[in-house]
């Protein structure tokens, strides 16, 4: 039995070694093979952290949340449309570590639309996030950044499907959507419903009411 | 050896067979055992038809491009902003076919991300897709309906993103998206876009200039 400390080195190396993989392959390409190979290790050693391609699917999506968070950029004191902005940059494949993400999600949804327990899962995760970013809308409504037309929920709905399907477009085809394009679009589609008052994080906001 | 009719009857029977499975257990659950189970026959008579997972990938993909071609709307004889909303209209899961099919798509992207010769597909698919999109965001543009502040080129990308991003919202969390509501969303979302007009498919259109 190894001692504690090089337990949780070891397993730190397989962390890294997962989203390696991940990296590289993308989720379909995640197996415990793979894993291993990108060690230099044996199989059995990585069915030792990992007894099968469940309990490695779940570590990875666990993986995924804690760098979600971790590389959330810093929120700017800023409410309303700033914030919404800087929530929905954050998303948005524009490095390296942010495309790895991203491959990542994408490539779960086919496995999770497949697997009652892990659909579940990742209609919460989107429940969260809409959650997270419903806040920003009310602000950014409230100060008049955003067009009240649409209801709250519904804005935040829609910011969200934008985001993530801009992120599938990137992902397919990165040389026409490169990061400046991102953000361009981005501020094109708050533009919209700014009631042409372009009061994101490009201009200075409006004074809070 | 079978005779001509009979093999094409047979290959029929596989198509649908492969389309229930898709439609059972998405893309990640296509495999020749469960297309073989599907059809109550042999691995052996699937193999037939697909020597390998591949040839019935991308089988799958054919069949589904296809599908959709065959259940898009017929095209309103209206040009512009209606043509646009009808346009993305067929693309949402609003029934158990275009569940189906959106189901498929998302299924297929994670092994389209992790494969060369299908990411080439996908990313030539998307191309394909905005510049259908285009001639109608150009109309509505010319007519008045949308707003020129965007490019037209980078209008279509945000549609499309919209659109994508909201189907996977709704296949994972259908009763928080029915179809009236996948419906109403679009319509938020383009009379963001129509500079307050609201003047796409629910209300008479603007007259051409």
């Amino acid at each position: 039995m190894p001692a504690r400390g090089d337990h949780d080195a070891r397993r730190e190396d397989v962390s890294e070694a997962v989203w390696r993989v991940l990296a590289a392959h993308g989720f379909s390409g995640l197996t415990l093979r793979a894993v291993a190979t990108e060690m230099g290790a044996s199989t059995g050693l990585v069915t030792h952290y990992f007894p099968n391609k469940k309990a490695l699917v779940r570590y990875a999506v666990r993986l995924a949340d804690e760098r979600t968070q971790a590389r959330a950029r810093r929120r700017p004191e800023r409410p309303g449309l700033v914030a919404l902005r800087a929530a929905l940059l954050d998303v948005l494949p524009l490095g390296p570590d942010a495309v790895t993400m991203n491959r990542m999600w994408v490539g779960f949804w086919g496995a999770a639309l497949a697997d009652p327990a892990l659909h579940e899962g990742e209609a919460a995760r989107y429940a969260n996030w809409r959650a997270r970013l419903l806040p920003h809308v009310v602000e950014a409504q409230r100060r008049g950044e955003l067009d009240s037309a649409a209801g709250s929920e519904d804005l935040v709905a829609i910011a969200a499907s934008f985001t993530h399907g801009l992120v599938v477009q990137v992902l397919f085809d990165p040389e026409n959507f490169p990061p400046e394009r991102q953000i361009s679009l981005l501020d094109s589609f708050l533009d919209g419903f700014s009631g042409g008052a372009g009061s994101h994080g490009r201009v200075a906001p409006r004074a809070p009411r």
